[in-house]
């Protein structure tokens, strides 16, 4: 059986059949399946035990990525511009640090890098049914950016005064050795985690504790009535584009219902 | 009085007169009874004092959960069927671990096995006015299962990333002795829970700390803005069906507004 | 100058002119004042230095209470009314602990009851503005009970489930003494508080805690939702009542914008 | 090059061309600044390192704010209109401190002082394109301010009360020692924050505070319900407003759409 170039780029790049699917289903599991490697090789007792083992599989995910990387660049039209591209130096990054680790010595900094391989995973189900629903929330959170930077504003600011507060408040001897340790505590305690490796003690901090957990309590709502209404106001645009049978984007009418893109402007539709 | 099986199999299988009713509040009150003493088994300090009392009224409850099961197959109308079913099966499954209690040593093992008995409480709530509710909010659920879905695989990269940055900034000495370990405690700061057995110690592991729990405070905003606007427009569906005397589903109209289901598709109605 | 028992009467129980109004904010002030003598008696520091300031103010505070009640019985129309009245009942349980600390031993356990008093303090505002928007608050809840109660049930099932789960895996050797302390863990873990009193140390344990602490992440936004979307229907029913002039409860129409109460039914407008 | 009086004037106050962008911008830049150099001092090991330097540069920071206040002051149409304004003040007390310092022997006090130039970056912030959208975010929660007070109000009876029971159930022994304690404790808990320096140990005090815990779950979804709703209604009115062309003010029709301002009422406009 002879595969031509055509067909291969197909099978790499598309996945819109069945040797193209299964391509992208089995890099997948390779992606997921080095990564579990890397977690189960940070786990010292499986590492004295299988060691080995992890250290064989990780040379064979290796050398298959490196395989796919040229590969890719070989078969794209433009090899320069796949190179240069976002997911072309991520594909890049995701086998470099395993050749690396021959010349450094502290590999365990690698392991980080190859965490980037989950980024590999996004432009897999980029090309999936999610798009349109990443799409629909990620444009929801755009368009209220500028109340969320607002609202970043705020607690940053609320972070530093609490923060400096504590610090003058308790003092070195309660924990708070500085203010940047007393804005770690304000953070801590404002998006109501509370480790509890540092608290107040004296019962002016734990007044001034007390209200800046009542205000963090308070404030949550905040960015969770601008999703909210964000989101609702995109949904009754699309309910009311629906129901006008026109372009929720350009207003184009009449669109056809089962039509999945505005053939006016491109939007994706419903 | 002479009892008829079909009036038996009412009574057991149907809720809408006064014996079936009280039938189901007493298997209600059989089925938490049993759990309370479980739960109550449990302790210590009890187990010491009451533990014969409460292996004997474990047995009661086994017993007439058995007798309970023997009826149900008996008068069920196809006893395979009912056998193979899903309560069927949640219904062996809550006597069985009791008498396999008798040939195995460690018996509390099959206390897990006895929560199973809570499942059989839905069953008999279904049969109750929540179903509708229950509906309402799986609708809204199921409707946003994509969007849900995105949440949960951006959460798991986010944990994977940042319990591996942790691993490598704060190290074994700090508590952060494997990467799995480090994503636990990613997945208990995220979510703002903060037990603090894991805490960062660095400056640095701190200020990753910030990071993720300033983001963990934002996107809890995400799946409610997700939730909130996806029932708001189910409420807003049925609002205007109401208001046009329509049924939502399939838009037959007009609709008798005391009817529970749409006569044309059988949907719900209000 | 001579107060008539009918003009006595509209002081106490009234508040629309300047002698009823003052009266009403001298009895918060007691309350208020009465509470904060009790919160300050309780620090040991300050008992040993003021206790006996405390002990004055708090008899005169309670005697000046006892005569205000006598007040109520002797002016309302039908005393028998008022004292088996729920606020009857407050406002009596509200003395009455004190003038039985004389014969009890232990009377630090009617500290709890004079936290009563703050009950009263619902009497008082409930004349005020705020009833329209409690009233509104609790319309909301009422309407979204049923889902609520529903959504209860579900945290107790998986608090249960979880719990049963904890006490097997980590066992008594990890603070997980009995299901009912899984239990508690369970709910600290799932309302995201996470004391840190007890935390799972097996890597199982830690495994099944993620998951319920992303669970408990995840259905916080179900509570947020129900009450949202059913604030909003509320909302956009008043909307709608305004725009067309109707009344929201009985759609009596024309009403007069500059009305509080709907002529036809006494609903409370906008 | 000679600049006029006038011209400073317009540098100073206004941001609408090069040379006074670039001031806002350097003020920035010296605000933020001057704050970094703060945190970075109450860090003990920088300070011992780097002291000398952060003592020159926040010397450097407020002779710069020093001439920058006299500046605005001389600048002025009515210089003491200025100097009592709100943020006259705010400039006075940023500097002030610093030369106080001189004769006060604990300048730490003054670190907190230093953190009200953040104020001053409101101002200058004031000018930008922010200011809609926190108008927007302030209109939303003034519409909603009765019902937030009341639900504070709530959670500080719930505060109340649940310390007073703990406090009595507890004891000091468990370090409940006072009432206060005992509310600082619920807020720590209510707010699902759960520091772990004091948690129930006796059985009933874990269940009364699992009752807190889900009550402290359940209630979040009120505050984030009224703000949702509200800001959901808020857009409503301005899409609802932009369909008709008219002010969502005043209701004034026709608008011209690109208008930033209603020109019958003066509100702002989308």
């Amino acid at each position: 059986m002879i595969i031509t170039k055509k067909r291969l780029a197909h099978i790499v790049f598309e996945s819109d059949d069945w040797a193209s699917k299964t391509f992208d289903i089995v890099l997948l599991g390779m992606i997921f399946g080095s990564i579990f490697i890397a977690i189960l090789d940070s786990v010292a007792s499986l590492r004295a035990k299988y060691g080995e083992i992890f250290f064989v599989l990780e040379w064979v995910f290796t050398i298959l990525f490196t395989i796919e990387y040229f590969l890719r660049v070989w078969l794209s039209r433009e090899p320069k511009g796949y190179i240069f591209s976002f997911f072309g130096m991520v594909d890049l990054l995701a086998i470099l640090p395993s050749y690396l680790s021959f010349f450094v010595l502290n590999s365990q900094l690698f392991t980080v890098v190859r965490a980037l391989r989950l980024l590999r995973v996004i432009r897999i189900l980029k090309l999936g049914r999610y798009v349109a629903e990443a799409e629909y929330l990620t444009k929801s959170l755009r368009s209220s950016s500028h109340k969320i930077l607002l609202f970043i504003g705020f607690v940053v600011t609320v972070v530093l005064i609490m923060g400096t507060f504590m610090f003058i408040i308790e003092g070195p001897q309660h924990g708070f050795t500085s203010i940047p340790i007393g804005m770690y505590w304000a953070i801590v305690t404002l998006t109501t985690v509370g480790f509890g490796d540092i608290y107040p003690v004296t019962p002016l901090g734990q007044l001034v504790s007390s209200l800046i957990m009542l205000l963090g309590y308070a404030i949550i709502a905040v960015p969770t009535g601008i999703v909210s209404s964000e989101m609702a106001a995109q949904k009754r645009k699309d309910e009311k584009a629906q129901a006008n049978n026109s372009c929720p984007k350009c207003r184009f009418s009449p669109i056809n219902l089962t039509d999945n893109y505005c053939k006016n402007c491109g939007e994706k539709l419903f």
